[in-house]
């Protein structure tokens, strides 16, 4: 007998700074690389890798900004390998704005991008939200479905990748440090486990560290969530993160001999 | 100066027994007598209290089954005196049929019932789903809302309660045993802290505990969580859980200078 098949995922827990491309882009391919070497199969880095998140004004922010077809997509799709890789940058738009964006690079297939759509705080001065709906991308371990830090906090969103079939929601973030209670998870991390439960859906949510440059701190609380909803896995001391999920097991959405969680929804009495 | 104006919550965790209503309502009628003699505000029981939950079959589920006009909600209404009670119990509705109900009790007002409208398991075997969505009643604190158990496993439904103005969740529950990992708080108990925290909403969840006469074991994870998504009472000895909740701030869905929970919402990308 063997077990269900597992897939690798691995969140790399990095700490990009503002002003600092050359040296962020070394630090995301040095932890691809190394999720790699794990056997990753699926890579989630933070929200706005490529440029650092604490900018002092929209002009910082436009200064590492890239466009949706920078050569930086092909060249870590090759360095992921058989690997998808998902992970945030600032987007310089075709329309002249500004986008906190995230990437899900898929082996041999054009990058898909998606857009935040709900801004946190002073994002809003930078960026503009996105218009169009989270993808839910086709993968060879499963559909993937993709949101972007505050994005989760909103659970009409999971719900909605969820039932468009999402076996594993990847979610770039960057946490800002708040104080929690002795002994509970951090907020975002409660809310994780929560979507993951009531969608019975594997959540990976991959935060940063460091200060930014700017003197921010941050909860470092990257963690990989299973469809039951419990932590599988947290950052070692190397910041990699890496879980073995059963992503066949977010695809049974049973709970009960009588209960599906999507199945038990009544729409009509959500209004 | 004086703080914010507090509201104080109770939660009686009790023992039910299924085939034992006399002792049921005793023990239900003690436990507010006790918490109002802490001076609770808002009184809450747990799901199907005046009956048990284990039932063997239909015929037991109905044997103590009670009218939405029978005088025990008056003769409560009276016990419970200027608090606002809620409780759960089996309603043999006025069409021949099984409801796994609650009632809201607001002194000087007619009481407001709710048919649970997602059943757990073999619930389904004993009773009809509600029609109705969950009701939002006017209070002298504030307004509540009322969900039974599962139901509070669909982020939809919070979402609207809050929506619709409501500052405090009452959750009468009875939480059959799961495991958990160590120091983790319960599930459902996770579930609740998500919906305080992303709807800015205080949630009080009233387990049960006890055997049911049947065996059963269940979580006993009543819990008061703040409108910030943090716990802040869990019962004692007695099984009495009591907070003083600020539910001005349940009005307050500003969690950041730029973001509000409730408005920063995107439905046209939900669908």
């Amino acid at each position: 007998m063997t077990g269900p098949a597992r897939t690798r995922v691995a969140c790399c827990q990095l700490a990009p700074r503002v002003g600092d491309a050359a040296g962020n882009l070394a630090r995301a391919e040095a932890a691809i690389g190394a999720a790699r070497a794990r056997g990753a199969e699926v890579i989630v880095l933070p929200e706005l890798v490529t440029s650092g998140y604490c900018f002092a004004d929209a002009d910082e922010a436009a200064r590492d900004a890239i466009a949706a077809d920078h050569p930086l997509f092909a060249r870590w799709a090759a360095l992921a390998g058989p690997a998808v890789l998902v992970f945030g940058y600032a987007e310089a738009g075709a329309d002249g704005r500004l986008y906190n964006s995230a990437a899900v690079l898929v082996p041999g297939r054009p990058p898909v991008h998606y857009r935040k759509t709900h801004l946190w705080d002073r994002e809003k001065l930078f960026f503009t939200p996105g218009a169009e709906p989270p993808p839910v991308v086709p993968t060879p371990v499963g559909a993937i479905g993709l949101l972007v830090c505050y994005d989760l906090e909103f659970p009409e969103l999971s719900r909605s990748l969820a039932l468009r079939g999402a076996r594993l929601l990847t979610v770039p973030v960057n946490w800002p440090a708040v104080p929690r209670p002795a002994g509970l998870p951090g907020p975002e991390v409660v809310i994780a486990m929560a979507a993951a439960r009531v969608n019975r859906v594997a959540i990976a949510c991959c935060d940063r560290s460091g200060d930014d440059g700017r003197g921010a701190r941050w909860n470092e609380d990257t963690t990989i969530v299973a469809a039951d909803g419990w932590p599988v896995a947290t950052p070692d001391a190397d910041g990699l993160a890496v879980a073995d999920l059963d992503l066949a097991a977010s695809g049974d959405k049973q709970i009960s001999p009588r209960n599906d969680v999507l199945a038990d929804r009544r729409p009509e009495l959500y209004g």
